[in-house]
């Protein structure tokens, strides 16, 4: 059954509020999926917390299976318009355990397709990034420090549920994750105004990954250096430069395209 | 010289502060252009009906180019505050003419690369996929009824300039053009779960466009079937869809990809 609470002087209520701050995340190690359409993505191996469902949402659905997985917790109304992030609340959450962190697996797969970005700053950008990377089947994502938080409930939604599917690797040192690549015969590539040939030039059917830039003031002269080679997407049009996650798109896309073959 | 304003009370700044609605700005059939960069992008042939300054920006920057130009008013910070749409204001705007909707030129073209969307509702999205089009070379872009207004503020920022550069017809009859392209030996594509090829295998350097649909509903059956053939975006990893403005870039660059040989 669930349990209601009725005062934002609860507890659980507090507490849950409290994950819209990082700190509060990162010491619990969780996140929260809010909306029914990314409650209905949690996989059913994804560890969840507890389940907070509005009043409206407990009249018009059953909530036998939320309850069966974890404690579910019934609010009025105005209490869960509390926690929400959304001006037009859905009526449901789930507090859900992070992904774990284990690189490992990664560079045992054959052929990897990685991601990495510097200091993506822009909530919808990088979730968009997470999301094409899930769609075009990348094994994992790597954000240098100085990235937007990837439980940050922005980022969340514009994953649109990705953050169940494909591993990201947050505060990393790209340094130390070129290096790894090196090590694991994976090469690092990037778009670049200076890029001596265009994307679909490389050969990207082999172990690889793309390094994006921040939006504002691209790839850093440091970061660049880590790359093996530099390709310029052509911009046949008068634009100077593309959005930071349609050019992570197209590099990702090349990526499908060669490996379609 | 730059006319002082000091009330709110006065006819300009009220008449400027009027064009943050869209009805003020079709009567008068202009837009606003915020910030030094975006300023910078107006071509030098553009009309250009008046400048705005404040005063933090008339002490760093020399207002000559800008009165030799068309009317400049100075405004106190507070007054420029009001006007501007962003948080932190850079102290520049100009009310530009919106361009000429004439669609002759397009026709005569040879080979024309055309964006078509139904009813694109996210201003990012919108101003990403102008500014992509622009990047990629398209000659045009044509938006439903029920699209968001070009003009709008979020998407002119996402352009970031390209409304310059490309013309966007808006309100068309998406029948009406698919008809247009027929007459004109252009094809017309989508990108669809049911499409029976990959847009790899399509014949991009003909007169092409591709038609992209809502970001929840996708395109409408009626907007499909206006199309000569459906693609499918392959998406060998877990995410079932693409962002609408990925979608569009993945699309338009395989445009730019095929014309490059």
């Amino acid at each position: 059954m669930a349990k209601k609470l009725e005062s934002h002087q609860n507890k659980v209520f507090k507490r849950v509020k409290g994950f819209s701050q990082k700190k509060n995340r990162d010491k619990e190690g969780v996140f929260v999926a809010e909306g029914l359409r990314f409650v209905s993505e949690i996989p059913n191996n994804w560890e969840v917390e507890l389940f907070v469902v509005s009043q409206d949402f407990a009249g018009e659905n059953d909530l036998g299976q939320y309850e069966d997985r974890a404690d579910t917790y019934l609010l009025t109304n105005e209490l869960f318009s509390l926690l929400s992030d959304t001006e037009n609340p859905q009526g449901i959450l789930a507090v859900c355990k992070k992904q774990k962190e284990c690189q490992e697996a990664i560079w045992k797969k054959d052929a990897p397709f990685l991601v990495l970005a510097e200091e993506l700053n822009d909530p919808g950008n990088l979730g968009t990034v997470i999301r094409t990377a899930d769609a075009a089947g990348a094994d994992g994502i790597f954000l240098s420090k100085g990235s937007v938080d990837v439980y940050n409930p922005k980022v969340l939604r514009a994953t649109m549920g990705s953050i169940f599917h494909i591993p990201v690797y947050q505060n990393i040192s790209l340094e130390e994750i070129a290096w790894k690549m090196q090590e694991n015969q994976i090469s690092l590539y990037a778009a670049h105004l200076k890029g001596d040939c265009y994307p679909y030039e490389l050969p990207l059917e082999k172990g690889c990954g793309f390094l994006i830039g921040n939006e504002a003031r691209g790839l850093s002269d440091e970061a660049a250096e880590l790359c093996n080679r530099w390709a310029k997407i052509p911009m046949p049009g008068k634009a100077e430069s593309l959005n930071a996650s349609i050019a992570a798109g197209v590099l990702m896309y090349e990526i499908v395209r060669q490996r379609l073959k």
